[in-house]
């Protein structure tokens, strides 16, 4: 590490200076009592910055937070979960403009300082009653105690089994900044970001445009990189606020060298958001394995990306490996069927760093170590094309019975 | 139907006059007594034509059959079932040849008139002691019975739950001429060819390019519109075998006409190949469901054909269904993740021919009518797009968890 970080596991996305957050079970999840709508709001203003969904198909919330973060001002965001509010015509997009007026009245800010965001289930109306009642009660809960943070990032949980949030500290410029996150994602994960959500915020502060690149330099290495079922959902969200708190300014991307207050900044964003995009694999539904697959030796870092997404969302991979097995012969067919033209005598697998398929041919190995390695719940696939020098990483987790029975009685 | 067509069930791949097959259990399966070896074979000189798998990596047989059928003189077709002799190197390509050096000299024919196909787990050598006296007993064991034709059919199959095969006889020239075929698959099926063996007899006969652009066209309409888990495996192969016994003879393609006899035969192939491909389908792994996804409107073919088969590659998809929960949610979010520009507002689903969403807006429907069509084995979603005037239509199944269980306890 060639800068000081300091990490932090309590209260996350209000550790930063100057945020607060409210949170509040408002009626929207059927479980009586679970959080399910909250604010996080900057004292003071700030810059922001987000991604969404690539889905052709995108929720009401995500369409009004695409247009408001243009103005780059993002100083809160107002999230429910229980109802994505996808698919759900004009009166979503209705909606959704009520839950951003409703806020920047109870915080006195501008409309276009707010961002909105919905996760749940699709095609059902938002029962706007309890919303509205639910916009007043988090605004006045509004605190920044580390209960606060973790309710915060309770109140944007589905089917996820377990908080995920993080904070680090770092020092730029002599002086302690904080980027604190929190993200919520379980089913439907994949590549180009999904059903997640993710909130980051810090106290420094940043022009729009280059909190923007930031924010786009991290997801691509991060939310970019994880898939759980290869299904890409309609309300994906990564935001950033940065407001300065700090006393810490980074102006221009041209510092961006070594050691540079931006490139501090940009590491531990890195950091955070590869921590948080980890963490949703790990929570997968049913996951039981977390999986690491790295191609390497492709002719491009496109062609190696569909491959390592191939062998990733193979059904009959993520089998074997919630059954302990090492079934090398799906994993090197499924790279087979990415489209990507291969040499099968060129093509060597190692799975958790055993040679287990060299150059086109089985390779001897120890298959007590090897069936013993399988036991892990970290299992690395490393495929090597010996085609060129590009290579590409994808993290994704096992398909257990657990994923069929939650996807199966999960009920609209 | 614009023309006469019998259906029969037994003895299939034998039924066209001039085949015979032979069958043995020579101890490649670890199963005692299962069929592993079986030899069709044609009496008369015929053509052949045969269409392999996409995966760039692909078998030892698949790479010499694809070879051998370029002469368009098959004659016969050596298969074993438990092994695929794939990913195994230089010795598989020579234990491939010594499979089709053998069956040439103890059917007396000669090397370029034979295919050979495999197909089981992935990576290990063949036990070729076993496949040479198997050769020697299946050739020993030829005859043209229905119990022939059975158990010719019953010799390819792996982790298949039953039989898959089918003959018609059509009337062409006022002669009666035989299509038989059997087929088998269950895991690893996807568009474009995959775990998936399929072979065709027909006492026609046909030029050699001729049958390989009948086979094409009935490939297209049929095993290149299923999935079951989007997993393209490396030895699929769809062969036919035209040995002209029947005295109906078919030279060319330009009479293609409204009942001309190519049609006939061309209706006869599609119905034959189109019956094959869905019985793989009713047999995926852990099946339940048999699902038709036709994607209507659609700018072109293309684009139809990719949402479909997003549809039907998305494990919530397939979870959903399994749970009989009419998840629209996640249908319509799979079609815009698919790639392919799509206008919400003009968007239209039908389950079962129950209008649920409508141009962008949860449609009113009878719940309990919906809910009792969900119960039915056969599903029918009809998205419509409203863009254009393109059609595609793909065959899947549910994801179950019998799926996860066959596949994480199935061990290499």
């Amino acid at each position: 590490m060639s800068y000081t970080r300091e990490v932090m596991n309590t209260g996350c996305i209000v550790a930063p200076k100057g945020f607060s957050a409210g949170t509040v079970a408002c009626g929207i999840k059927t479980v009586k009592d679970n959080l399910d709508l909250g604010i996080i709001f900057s004292e003071y203003p700030s810059t922001g910055a987000a991604l969404f969904t690539t889905n052709q198909i995108y929720a009401a919330p995500v369409k009004l937070s695409r247009k408001a973060v243009q103005k780059g001002r993002t100083r809160a965001i107002v999230i429910n979960s229980g109802n994505a509010n996808a698919c759900t015509g004009e009166q979503g997009d209705k909606d959704a403009e009520e839950m951003v007026r409703l806020t920047a009245e109870c915080l006195k800010i501008s409309e276009d300082e707010i961002l909105v965001a919905s996760t749940g289930i699709i095609g059902r109306p938002l029962p706007m009653d309890k919303v509205r009642a639910g916009i007043q009660a988090a605004t006045a809960s509004l605190g920044n105690t580390p209960s606060h943070g973790n309710a915060m990032a309770r109140a944007i949980m589905t089917t996820d089994t377990r908080q995920k949030d993080i904070a680090v500290r770092l020092k730029i410029q002599n002086k302690d900044v904080i980027l604190g996150g929190i993200t919520k994602g379980a089913g439907m994960i994949a590549p180009n970001l999904a059903t997640m959500l993710c909130f980051i915020t810090t106290d420094v502060s940043l022009p729009a445009s280059l909190l923007d690149e930031c924010l786009r330099k991290s997801v691509e290495s991060s939310f970019n990189r994880i898939t759980i079922d290869g299904h890409t959902s309609t309300n994906d969200t990564v935001a950033i606020i940065a407001n300065g708190a700090s006393g810490v300014h980074i102006s221009s991307s041209k510092e961006n060298t070594g050691g540079s207050p931006l490139q501090i900044f940009q590491q531990g964003l890195d950091y955070v958001a590869s921590y948080l995009a980890k963490a949703i694999v790990k929570d997968g539904e049913g996951a039981t394995k977390f999986i690491q697959i790295d191609v390497i030796g492709a002719r491009s870092r496109g062609e190696a990306a569909r491959i390592a997404r191939s062998i990733a969302d193979s059904p009959l991979v993520k089998t074997a490996i919630n059954g302990e097995d090492p079934n090398w012969g799906r994993i090197v067919s499924a790279a087979g069927y990415a489209g990507v033209e291969l040499d099968e005598s060129k093509t060597t697998l190692y799975i958790n760093d055993i040679l287990i398929f060299a150059k086109g041919m089985p390779a001897q190995c120890d298959l007590t170590t090897l069936s013993i390695s399988m036991k892990s719940t970290d299992i690395q696939i490393r495929l090597e094309l010996g085609l060129g020098n590009y290579s590409d990483t994808v993290w994704t987790c096992d398909l257990s019975h657990e994923y069929v029975t939650i996807n199966a009685e999960y009920h609209t």
